[in-house]
Order: structure tokens, then sequence, then C-alpha cells
């Protein structure tokens, strides 16, 4: 699948998206609350392939559910963007600054094989 | 903030998250099921930042909302990019795939300043 | 609608969907946790319900939005019993319980008018 | 813990609950889309406690989250009272609706042991 960064774009996806609402005069919808909402709603979009799989099974999809996923994925990554960029964020950018903050609050010697919480340790 | 795109990085996101995972002993919990959970739980306290704020308000937000909102939008970005790259998505590829879905599904002139579903006009 | 308390039933709510699901062979399905998920799905389906409007808006549905909302209601209590009867909990219990403790957390002449979490005054 | 029915209260929950919000001035807050937002937020954090268990550990829980659980369990149940009672829907009995509704469309025998939805039978 579509593993691979995404082909090098003409332009940014969050300008991407911008037009394509522009377009259909759909700003006045995106409001962050809304598009926070619109994200919520394509997360559980994903929850619902994985609902009734234990962990393991969790592992292997159909095909048309694989299929399914990614769209769902894409749904996510398209409200995640186009709310980041209300804040100007970059959601990658944003992830990168995040794992530095996260090195720091799980030292990996004393956090191994432990799922809890940081403040729980 | 971060809006430019993420500085270039000596390695994918996906493989500098698979190595913290790994250097932690997490592989064990990160089954797709658990990763769609805690996108999900992520996403909630993104919404969580806009619950009570009406669409007009929720375009400004306070420097410590706006921090607080970059580091979720991180850690949405985490889970999202750990999930997806299980099944050999890219988060960014699914996005622009999807908008050419969407192109299809809501041309402008038809549905240009309405809120429906697709499935609804 | 249905506003009125529910007719008095021959057997708790509870009992009748252990029963519809055991029937069914669905008790392995419902683990705690993926009562939790489907809990979190149908919630979502509520949520696009309103995704779209704004707050005065959604004080307005059409009769058919007003019957899917009550039907996704129906589904959120269902899961919500069976999850909470897990471990012993009556869901209206609950509420009563959690009222009595957001009376001392949230004092009436304190909060007035106001939004924040109650760590926040 | 408390899965006996709540005790014969003075007044409906639903009443209990306006009550304690206007006393609070907090009525402008509670539109049905801020409801369901807030619905959505509290379920998070019963997913949370069951994000990185499996299937079997989800079935006990140490005491401390026996209790958060109970107390999410409250607050889910608050905000679906809440919403529910804007448009004359009581929880209760929109989950016994549901459950005949159900009744019909997943006959026993036919789905028997199986986790599908009814339109993929």
């Amino acid at each position: 699948m579509n593993l691979d960064p995404a082909p090098v774009a003409k332009k940014p996806l969050r300008q991407a998206l911008a037009e394509f609402a522009e377009e259909r005069g759909w700003q006045t919808f995106h409001t962050p609350k809304n598009l926070a909402m619109a994200l919520s709603v394509e997360v559980a979009e994903i929850l619902e392939i994985f609902q009734w799989s234990d962990g393991v099974e969790s592992q292997t999809l159909a095909p048309d559910k694989q299929q399914a996923l990614a769209e769902e994925i894409g749904d996510v990554m398209i409200y995640l963007t186009m709310l980041a960029s209300r804040f100007n964020v970059d959601p990658e950018a944003a992830a990168w600054a995040k794992m530095a903050l996260n090195e720091k609050k799980y030292p990996a010697h004393q956090v191994f094989g432990k799922s809890l919480k940081y403040n729980e340790y």
C-alpha cells in the first residue's frame, strides 16, 4: 500500500485542503470546534474496525477492511491537518516535538515493559 | 509555532516511533486494537479543549491552551502514524488519496455551502 | 417521545441484556475492553448528528434525526449498562453518587456562570 | 458496589441535573452539541482505563481503577441523561426500545457466535 511518503506535492496538504473547502463554501462549518468533532467521528470509524477482534486478531485485516482502514486514516489526517493549520501547527512537526518530550518523561531503563502513565512510576 | 514542515529528519517518523517503543519493551502493548484506542483517547483530549466554547470562541485559544493543543496534536499524529505503519499506510499519502476520492464525491457546484453527507444530495 | 421512565419491566435491563447476548453466543466478544470500545463507537454516532450544527441549531432536530438520536441514546445506554454490570455498578446509582461529589467540588456561589474545571478556580 | 437500582429518589435524575446546572448558571454551556462533546470526553476516560490491557485482563480491575470506573460511568450517565432530556428521551426507555429493534435485526439462530454487523449477514 502507500507506506511511501506522499509523492512530491505541488502544494502543501493544508493548502490543498483549504482550497477544497473554499471551493465548496465550507469554511463557515470548519470552526476549530467542529473540526475537532469531525476528527473524533472519523477516529471512531477506525475504532469500529477493531471493536470486536482481540489484540492478536487485530493484526490481520481482510483486504476490504484494510482498504476501509486506509480511507479512515486519510480522513483522520485530513481533519487533523485542517485543525492544526488553524493554530499554525504542522502535525508531523508536532509529533517530533512530542517525541522529544516523551524521551525525557519515559526514560527507557525506568519504564521498560510497563504501560503505566508517567506519573504512576 | 511549528507550521513549517518537519525539518529534514534523519529517519522517518514511523521508524523513530518503532525504535522508541522497542527501547521500552512496549511492542506487546502496541497491537493495532490498542493503538486505535490510544488514538481515540488522545483525540478526546483535543475535544476537551473545545468542549464548552462556541464555534467563534474556539478560533482563539489562550497561549497555554495553544501549547496543550500542539502537544495533543503531536500525540494524535504519533498514534496515527504507528497504527498506519502496521498496515503499510502513510497518513499523509492516505490523506491525498482520500482527497482525490472526495473531489469526485463532492463536486463543488453541487455541494456549495451545504454540509450534508454525500449520500443525502 | 419516551421521556417517561421505562415501563415497569419484568426484569432489570442488565439481565435482559445478558440474556440477549447469551442467546446469541456473544459473551466472548463482550469483554469490558470491547464493551468500552463499543460504547465509544456509539457515542461518536451521537457526535456525528451534531457535528456541523452550531450550539443554537443543535437544539432543534428534524424528526428523522430525532429518531436517530433516540436510537443512538438507546445504544449508548445498552453498552453502558453492560459494561457497568460487569463491575456491579448501576449507571443511574453511579450518576447520583457522582452528583453528590459534584455538589462539593463545584459550590454554586463559587462557579456561577463559569465553565472552568474545578481545579482551575 | 452500587449494582442495586438507585434508591427511590425524591425527584427524577434529569430534574436534579437541571437544577444543579441552573444553580450554577451553566445552562448556556449546555447546548445539545456541547453535551454530546462532554459525553464523548467522559467515555474516553473509560476507554483510557482499558487502553493497554487485553480482553482477559480487562475483566479484573484494581480497587482504585474500579472506583475511577464507577465515577466515569456516573459522568457518562449524567451527560447522557442531560442530552436525552433535551429531546424528551429517557435513556433506559430508549435502551428497551432499541432492544426490541435488535431482537428483529439479529435473530438468535442466524447470528449465533458471530460479531458481524447485521447488514453483513
